[in-house]
C-alpha cells in the first residue's frame, strides 16, 4: 500500500481544546495517508509496514497557518513603525506591486516556499497579489513543495495603490473567473485549491463583491479575507457602508460571511461587537488569529476566550509580513502571552488560553478548515513533524507535556527530521 | 599590544536612544580591549594591527542583560500558568533549592552559563541562590566562560519555601559576607564581580535589610532587586511595610535604592507611583525592563516611555525563568511589541518603542550599568557580535537598518560568527 507506514516515538496530539494526548514511546499508523491511530502495542495488522524507530523523537501532527501574505514575505520584520491603513499604502502595497514581474515572482515566491517547506507548518491559506500569472507561479510552487495550501488570487479594485489596483470590477471579475478555471481545471493541482480573496471592504467596490459571490456560487470556493483588525480601518468601513450594522454585516451584505457551503476565514477580529459574534458562530466563519501582528502593528488583541467560549471556530495565522515568524509555534507562544495582557488589562473575566489550547489552535483548530487535520483520531490526514529535541536538555527527566512546551517556546533549538504532508516526507522530495 | 586589532564590516552600535550610528564596510579598532573607534579609512597608526576581513557580515556591540536567574534556566519554558507569587512557591523556590547540592549546580549552571556563552549576550547581572558554594561555582563557571558579569548570592529569611529559606538574618547576613570576602580575595576574579541580592521585600525581614546595607557600606558593592511587578506583590508589600509610602520607598527605608556610589537595578517596575519615579531619578536606579517575564506570568507591561522621558536608565532583562530565552534580542522584540499593546491599550501619550530605542536598551542602555560598554564609541570596552545574517536574504538590498532589523527580530537566522568581550573572542576559547 503506497503512503502506509508506521512510526514509533513519542505521539502528542489535540482532541479537544482542553484535551491533549500524551502517547510516550507509541506506534502511529499511517495507512493510504490517512492516521490509523496511535497504539501502545503495534496491532497484528499492521505490524507488515515498514515501521520507522524515532525512538526518543517527539511526534506531532503538523501545524496549520490559517493567515499568511505570500508576497510579502520579502519585507518580514521590516517597516512596523505604522499603523495598518498607512504601513498598507507605504509598505504592503509597493512591495506586492512588484509581482507583476515574474521574474521577481519567482524569486521571491521561491525563498517563501522553501522557508515553509522547511517549518513545522504542513498547511496555510495564503493571499498572493491580485496578479493573475504570479498566483498561478505562486501554486505552481507550493505544489512542487508536498505542502497542502489554499492559496488566493486578491481582489481589489479601489483605494489602493495605483500600481496595483486593478483597473475596475469587470476586470477583477474578469482575471479572478480567469484564475480560478486555470487553477482547477489546467493546473488540476493534487494539493493546491483556489480561495476567494477580497483584500477587506475597503479595497472592494460593491459591483466586485456581487461578482465574487457569482463566482462563489458557480465554482462552489471557500473565502477568506480581513476582519476588524485596527480602529482606523472599521471606521473608514463605517464610512465607506453606512448601511451596514458593523464590519461583519458589510461582507454579510453580499453573501459573502460564511454559512452552509462557504468556508470562510475571518483574519483578525480584534474588535468585535457582539452581534458579529453571534453571526460567525452561526455562519460557522473561521477567525485567523495573528497575536504577532496585532502587536507589530499595535492593533491590539482578539478576544479569543469570547470566540472559544461560543465555540465559533478558531485557528492560528502568521500574517507575514504583519507577523515576522512563518512557524505556527512562535504563534501559539504569542497567543499565551497576549492572552494574558488581556487578562490582566482589559478582562479578568477573559482566562488566559492555556498551553494546550494555544497547541489545538495551532493544530486541529485551524487545521478543521482543511477537513479532518492536525491531530492523530483516526481517520485524520497524515501530517506529522518528527522533532528532535535533544538541544532542550534538563538535568531531570522532563514529562512530554514539559518538552511539548518547550518546542513551543524554543521551537528555534530544535530539528525537524521528518515532515510528512498527507502521508508523504517532503522534506525528502529534494533528496 | 594585547587584545589590539581591527575588525572591517558592517559596524552598527547606538550613540543615544534615538540616534544609530550605521558604518558599512567600515573599520572598527580594539586597542589593549578597548574600543578606539569606527573609520571609513583605516588612520595610519593603526595600520600595523591585526586585520581580521568580515566584509559583508554585521558588527554588533554584545548584548547586556540587567537581570537573569541562572538557577531558573533548567525550566525554562515550564509552569507559566501562575501569577508571580504562586509561581515563586510553586516551580521557582523547590527548583532553586535543588541547588544545595553542588553535583546538580555543576550540571544546571553549567548548561546555563554554555548557552550565555554562545548567545548573543556578553555582560550580565544574574541572580543565583542564597547558598554560598554553588553562588561561587557558577560564578568560577561564568568567569571560564570570558562573559563579564555581577553575580548575587540571594538573601531571602522570611516567606519562603521551606527547603530554601535562610535561617535567619543572621545567617544570611555571614553567609553574604563569606561569599563577598571568598568571591573579591580568595576568589580574586577578573571579569565576575559580587552584588547584593535581597531577592525583593516579602523575602526579607527588616534585620537582614539593615545587615545588607552595612555589608554595602564596607565592601562598596551595587545592589539589585525586583520591584513592583505584580499587583498582588505590591499589595503583600503594602501589608508588610505598612509605614512605607510605596514599594520603592520599602527599599529606601534601608538606605538600599540606589544613590551615588550604590549603583542599583530594580527588575519589572511595572506598576508604579509617580513618586516611585521621581525617586528613580533621583537616585539614578536602573530599570531592568523585562517585557517577555511580564506576558508570561501575566503581570502587565511596563512604562517604558515615561522612564525615557523622565531619563531614568533603563536595560533589558531576560528574567529567565519568568522569560523563556535567554537572548536579549529577543527582550527588544518584545520590548517594541509590548509598548505597542500599551501605546494602543493604555495611554496613547506613550509613544511606541522604535527599533533604534530597543536595540539602545538592550546595548548602551544597560551597559551603562556595567561602565562605558554597549557602544563603539571611543573608550568604550571592546565587547562586539560579527554576526552572519546571509540567511535572512530579501531578493533586493537591503540597507544596514534593515538588516539590524532582521537579526533582531529573528535572531535564530543568523549565525554568532565572533564574540569579543573585552576584546577576546570567547568563542575561541575552547578551540
Amino acid at each position: 500500500m503506497e503512503n502506509s507506514f508506521v512510526l514509533k516515538g513519542n505521539v502528542c496530539y489535540s482532541i479537544s481544546p482542553g484535551e491533549l494526548a500524551l502517547a510516550a514511546n507509541s506506534y502511529l499508523v499511517c495507512e493510504e495517508g490517512l492516521c490509523a491511530g496511535v497504539f501502545q502495542e503495534l496491532p497484528e495488522q499492521y505490524r507488515r509496514l515498514p515501521l520507522e524507530d524515532c525512538t526518543g523523537k517527539m511526534i506531532l501532527p503538523g501545524l496549520v497557518d490559517l493567515h499568511v501574505h505570500a508576497p510579502q514575505y520579502t519585507f518580514r520584520c521590516l517597516g512596523m513603525d505604522m499603523e495598518l491603513i498607512e504601513w498598507l499604502s507605504h509598505y504592503a502595497f509597493p512591495e506586492e506591486a512588484k509581482y507583476s514581474d515574474l521574474i521577481y515572482a519567482e524569486k521571491a515566491y521561491g525563498s517563501f516556499v522553501e522557508d515553509l517547506r522547511r517549518g513545522p507548518n504542513t498547511r496555510a491559506a495564503v493571499f498572493a497579489t491580485c496578479h493573475v500569472p504570479a498566483s498561478l507561479l505562486l501554486m505552481d510552487l507550493l505544489e512542487a513543495s508536498g505542502l497542502v495550501t489554499l492559496v488566493g488570487k486578491v481582489n481589489m479594485d479601489r483605494n489602493s495603490h495605483p500600481d496595483l489596483q486593478e483597473a475596475d470590477a469587470r476586470t477583477s471579475i474578469r482575471d479572478t473567473e480567469d484564475w480560478v478555471s486555470r487553477a482547477l481545471k489546467e493546473k488540476a493541482y493534487r494539493n493546491t485549491e483556489p480561495i476567494l480573496t477580497p483584500r477587506f471592504i475597503p479595497s472592494c467596490s460593491d459591483d466586485l463583491m456581487v461578482g465574487l459571490k457569482e463566482i462563489q456560487r458557480k465554482y462552489g470556493l471557500p473565502l477568506q479575507s480581513h476582519l476588524s483588525e485596527n480602529k482606523g480601518e472599521i471606521a473608514w468601513v463605517r464610512e465607506l457602508c453606512p448601511a451596514a450594522a458593523n464590519y461583519s454585516a458589510a461582507y454579510d451584505h453580499f453573501g459573502l460571511f460564511g454559512g452552509e457551503g462557504t468556508p470562510t476565514i475571518m483574519a483578525h477580529c480584534v474588535w468585535m461587537e457582539e452581534e458579529e459574534l453571534e453571526l460567525m458562530e452561526a455562519r460557522r466563519v473561521f477567525v485567523a488569529h495573528c497575536p504577532q501582528s496585532n502587536m507589530n502593528l499595535a492593533s491590539g488583541i482578539a478576544p479569543i476566550r469570547r470566540f472559544l467560549n461560543r465555540g465559533i471556530p478558531v485557528g492560528l495565522g502568521s500574517d507575514v509580513a504583519g507577523g515576522c515568524h512563518t512557524s505556527i509555534f512562535r504563534a501559539m507562544s504569542d497567543a499565551i502571552q497576549v492572552s494574558k495582557l488581556y487578562w490582566r488589562l482589559l478582562d479578568q473575566q477573559a482566562a488566559p488560553l492555556t498551553i494546550e489550547e494555544a497547541f489545538y489552535l495551532g493544530t486541529k483548530g485551524g487545521g478543521a478548515f482543511f477537513g479532518k487535520v492536525g491531530s492523530f483520531l483516526p481517520s485524520y490526514e497524515f501530517d506529522a513533524l518528527v522533532i528532535d529535541d535533544s538541544g532542550l536538555r534538563a538535568p531531570y527527566d522532563l514529562s512530554l507535556s514539559q518538552r511539548l512546551a518547550r518546542i513551543i517556546y524554543q521551537p528555534d533549538r530544535c530539528a525537524i527530521e521528518r515532515k510528512f504532508v498527507r502521508g508523504r516526507d517532503i522534506l525528502r522530495i529534494d533528496s
